[in-house]
């Protein structure tokens, strides 16, 4: 598997066998873009609740499905399958007694599995140690500082998955990168598929928004790795939404129904917005959230036992003064802490937090958020990072100078995670020795030895002189992070593709398209 | 003391007996601003390594006292003491038996104390789970969005000591907010003192770049705290570098010495550039550190034994392509969490980490990178965090728009520190049961009982919609903060103080500047 290559090459003494050559070579060419598939973590999580804590939220999570119960609407074949494994049914409404969800999540979930690209070289560990940056989705705007802000197209959707592949820092192609508006909304995940098939070769997700959509996703990864390999690999996930509080509709536990059938992966995420749909305390929102997801995951089991699934969590506060949603403050980050400290109890993947911001521009209010919660994604442990790249103003913008800045925090967060070596060569015991006191480290051996690869080195950050600067325009980081995704496009090559399977892909598409009429919303 | 009313004010459910009001109440008139006197963390330390990575850093420490030791040079007297406590001099080079420097500190050394301000409610706890923020320190330069960047004043240096104070979420006045370049260089501390104690009443520091100037500091503190209050008590901090890699300069390490006779706080902190004044490898350069402020701290209690010190910490990365310090990198963060670790086994205070960055603007890069550098300070157990405010270009500039900025972020992380309550009312049970499967959250009594306290809520950032935000103007993050320091400088109240001691002050003043002519340099 794959995240061997990320381990060594960010142990120390390793990236000298070609990371930083590899990053300058890629800065002035147009070489394939760096491969690391995924990240293994050398850091521990970091644990904010007792046990204590920790139980009592559990109990919380019982006593709101045994005694409220989640609402499963339109989806009577989910409501057999919850009567059969034991769940009480009275109409739509489902009851679950202490024990029955985490016994179902813990007797056949996956805890980790590999998640296949088309390049094998890029295909990911899900799961345990191991951590997958995708950029942001769903998104109808997109914003680039001289075009403004502007609703999606699927050029821009194309732009996105050839920028995601221009990163060496994401992992993952995503899903709907932007809303391509100007594409029917019933047609739209054939379109947005096939860009991240045909313009990528990470791994990448499908359309969840009808169970048809879902199967034709699904169909469309069947073309590119045959029947046989997706039965029986996860080869294309879908990103489903609980419609919190406590209810599943039946578009989403269909959609969510057919990836598992599939064998495919439902990420199942519930979406809270403390105050509105949620209780505006942490600890209530939390329960909540878990209630909500584990009872999604437990579905994927009930559907096909065995099938991977990641289960989700999207907490965000409220400001008191206007009702909007805010992002990168820091109850969700300690949320998220939490969060992933309940979820290693349950044994399953876990997708949580992301570059999240309230601002509207991608300014010094955005990456101070997103640094936030960013840092939270990483430290509770999270196994799938959606929204790495891109996000702005509370999702509705997809930013092009956000994206450049996301993604060269992503490559910072992968120096974050190799975590502080400590062996004889780090401890430089050796270089105290050669310079002693009031001299300084420029020449000394130790130097010589580990300077090409001791620390991260971004491509967007200005780390010169006033001077320097200044005579370089006075830019700032949002000014260099726009040269930065223009430069990237620019240099964009696809990656090749069998010319057979695009055409069946094509022909899929064409004859699904035909088949029925444009849908508008 | 006063650890006692942030712990409360920031528990859930005790805001709402004033926090809300009086935070709206100070944003229209001119009520003196909300006192906060530090902050008790409700957080976890996020521990990075196992005890065999701590043992093997403590090791190497030993073995650069032991075997290549550290200079005193021109100060006789500290090679004195470190003879007399059964050290190894020769010339100037100090070597100790491994065990020794630890020993001295753990033998004397408080783990925690009072620092006193003249205004009582704003003493500050140091040490322990408490945390105290205070500007940035040192910047030649200051720089505002209308003027621009330029030398600082003693007019810019009184501003930010008015910012400082009226911005509840700092606890403490810094000590040089910023060079008054205007100041004669040997009388610059008689004006800077001055304006810490005239034109706030928060705990401050005072001058170091000559042992008489640390004496004329510690002697103006006298006259405001009386003679034997101050000897009895820690009333002013004096910050001391080393001048790594291993030596103490003469007048730093008399500085010390001064700080520690009259009983008063020396925080000694080492300031690394890995590569230059320590080894690129990041244990390395953290033994290194830890090993030059334990000897200083060593060297406080030897000049006075139970004296209250600091232990601080300065690692800062390099750029490989420029050779410039960067700030706000992984790097360092992951150090702040091992240097935390360690000086806990010492059982003395911890300064550690502030809103560092390298970015030439109060841009995107600036908040990002301070964001990574300030969670590591408050995950790293941190207590006393110089640099909290206003810091730029790698503390060349002092910045008016960061400094609002970087208050404001100081405000979140009084929300971070105060963790995540598990309790009835956090989890919300009534509200599930009240509100139920497909309703909302906004009326419930669980969240009208709640609402007000329930999130953090910045005066900086925008959490409006795209069409609000529009219509005010489409401030970035860095307009905003402009707006909020001039409106800060303009509700500005000078506190009360006794004339009298006014005027002794402003005696000593006045003499000390007519006994000497002016110096430049």
């Amino acid at each position: 598997m794959t995240e061997s290559e990320t381990a060594t090459s960010h142990a120390p003494g390793s990236r000298s066998r070609g990371g930083r050559q590899a990053r300058q070579a890629q800065r002035v060419g147009r070489q394939p873009p760096r491969i690391i598939a995924g990240i293994r973590r050398q850091i521990p999580t970091y644990d904010l609740l007792s046990e204590e804590g920790l139980t009592r939220i559990e109990a919380a999570i019982d006593e709101i499905l045994k005694e409220i119960g989640i609402d499963f609407r339109g989806d009577p074949r989910a409501l057999e399958l919850w009567r059969d494994a034991g769940a009480d049914v009275q109409g739509e409404r489902v009851r679950f007694d202490p024990g029955l969800v985490r016994a179902i999540i813990k007797r056949t979930a996956p805890s980790s599995f590999t998640h296949h690209a088309r390049n094998p070289a890029r295909s990911v560990a899900v799961g345990g140690e191991h951590l997958v940056f995708a950029p942001a989705y769903g998104s109808p705007f997109v914003h680039d500082l001289e075009n403004g802000r502007r609703y999606g197209s699927i050029e821009d959707f194309r732009n996105f998955v050839k920028l995601a592949y221009m990163s060496p820092w994401l992992h993952h192609s995503g899903g709907t990168v932007c809303e391509p508006v100007d594409v029917p909304v019933n047609k739209r995940h054939l379109d947005m598929v096939y860009a991240h098939i045909r313009w990528s070769d990470k791994p990448f997700m499908g359309g969840v928004t009808a169970e048809d959509r879902a199967e034709d996703s699904i169909a469309l990864a069947k073309i590119l790795f045959g029947e046989d390999f997706t039965d029986k690999n996860c080869v294309i996930m879908g990103n489903i939404n609980a419609n919190s509080p406590l209810v599943y509709d039946g578009t989403m536990s269909r959609a969510l129904r057919a990836y598992a059938r599939a064998n495919q992966c439902a990420v199942v995420v519930p979406f809270i917005l403390g105050g509105a749909m949620g209780p505006v305390t942490n600890a209530g929102a939390i329960a909540q959230s878990m209630a909500e997801a584990m009872v999604g995951v437990a579905l994927t089991q009930l559907e096909r036992p065995g099938a991977p699934a990641i289960l989700g969590n999207f907490l965000s506060s409220t400001s008191l003064r206007s009702g909007s949603p805010t992002f990168g403050t820091p109850e969700p980050a300690l949320g998220s802490l939490v969060v992933g400290q309940l979820t290693r109890r349950l044994g399953v993947p876990l997708r949580c937090s992301g570059a999240f911001t309230a601002s509207k521009a991608a300014d010094a209010q955005a990456m101070q958020e997103s640094a936030v919660s960013m840092l939270a994604a990483l430290q509770c442990g999270a196994n799938f990072i959606l929204h790495s790249a891109g996000w702005l103003e509370g999702g509705l913008v997809m930013s092009y100078e956000k994206f450049a800045m996301d993604a060269d925090f992503c490559g910072a967060m992968h120096t974050y995670l190799a975590g502080l070596p400590v062996d004889d060569n780090a401890l430089a015991l050796d270089a105290f020795h050669e310079v002693g006191p009031g001299k300084h480290f420029f020449g000394c051996a130790h130097t010589l030895r580990n300077y090409e690869t001791a620390y991260w080195d971004s491509d967007v950050s200005d780390n010169n002189s006033f001077e320097q600067w200044r005579d370089a325009g006075e830019k700032t980081h949002t000014q260099r992070a726009h040269e930065k995704w223009r430069s990237m496009l620019r240099n964009y090559e696809a990656p090749a593709i069998d010319p057979a399977v695009d055409e069946a892909l094509k022909d899929f598409i064409d004859r699904k398209k035909a088949a029925v009429g444009d849908m508008w919303h």
